[in-house]
């Protein structure tokens, strides 16, 4: 019944939120002088939000989210030395090893023979594509999708787009928010595999709607034979 | 014969260079107690060349240069609040009006009913996004593809996916270097419509194969009707 499987990939193929928790750890650490850790964590966050309408996704974003909150909480103390630093961090995340997650590269391996394979991922077109293809996993993949939101008329038009009626269409992804609620919406089935940790933009207070949890992504290809 | 018109974006559409070359000569003013407008050029053009494996093209990353280039010549001595004013600049920038070039609208409008248009453009995809939304020229697209870089292979897997031989697809372009010369060699026709300005990155210098050159935009339909 299932013919296209989309896989979510930052903390469903690979780790990435563990990346930027420890840069974000650095941040505070640099400015432990200023403010305590978690009121700076607090309005980087509060910057990263504010600032997701006009940067969007990714570690670019980041970068300068970061570089505007220690301007902020340094009431512009901050110096050139300190920003380098913000910035050298941002270089070493984008060119930071992918780190797949256990089981993936199998699971992948086991399902690409059966099944058409998708990435559907939100964030930096540039910095997402770099990491498929560092990945190794690249030739597994029949399409690659980088949107901007994932949002019920994304995900439609994905499946326009590629010829899958909805009841035909997969999601496997570890944000409830955005690779779950949303594809249900657009009348598609999903699997939510969660992640150790979840930015705290995506919590989800009472998910609504139909669908799967596993524990790891192994298990995927037990429950598509169920 | 052509079934398919793929239209590049920043400075075929809509004016997008002016954009940065406005925002660089604020960005030479703030530093011209420290050197000459020429070589702030210089330096931050080395810097955008060297991040651009990191950072793909976009605003985004231009800022982030911006912002190494200030630290590296004031010998950090840059302080919290002129760097706090680049990034600025850049929600400027990502919220400034999409100005559409002459004739684009009545262009696209005359040609939207004959074939199949879509934006193929490089750079920050959520930036492009917005961009094409704002421009109010969204609807009379087919598709849009977001592509990080402009090879021929890009141009050949596009043909491929959207289902059109290469001899049906034409490319209409302001860079020699993007929109031409690798779509010649996909088997593609191209149309090149130069800016007033390209960015120096751009140039090339030996321009091989057959293609088009139109001055305005507003010319394409009686060319399409040869």
């Amino acid at each position: 019944m299932i013919e296209l499987i989309a896989f979510d990939a930052d903390d469903t193929l690979w780790h990435n939120e563990r990346l930027f928790y420890a840069t974000e750890s650095q941040f505070t650490e640099m400015l432990a002088a200023y403010h305590s850790a978690d009121w700076v964590r607090q309005r980087l966050l509060a910057t990263e939000v504010k600032n997701l309408g006009h940067f969007g996704y990714g570690i670019k974003g980041f970068i300068l989210s970061m570089i505007e909150t220690a301007i902020e909480l340094t009431e512009e103390r901050i110096g050139g030395v300190e920003i380098q630093r913000i910035i050298n961090w941002g270089h070493e995340m984008l060119r930071a090893p992918v780190d797949l997650l256990d089981g993936v590269r199998e699971t992948i391996e086991m399902l690409a023979p059966d099944y058409k394979l998708m990435l559907l991922t939100k964030g930096d077109l540039f910095d997402q594509e770099s990491k498929l293809a560092r990945s190794g996993l690249g030739d597994h993949f029949d399409a690659v999708e980088v949107v901007s939101e994932k949002d019920a008329k994304t995900y439609a038009a994905i499946m326009r787009r590629h010829g899958i009626t909805p009841s035909h269409f997969l999601m496997v992804g570890n944000s409830v928010k955005s690779d779950i609620l949303p594809v249900l919406e657009a009348g598609g089935a999903a699997v939510h595999i969660p992640y150790e940790m979840t930015w705290a933009h995506e919590h989800v207070e009472s998910p609504q709607g139909e669908f799967t949890r596993l524990e790891r992504i192994t298990e995927l290809p037990a429950w598509l034979r169920r």
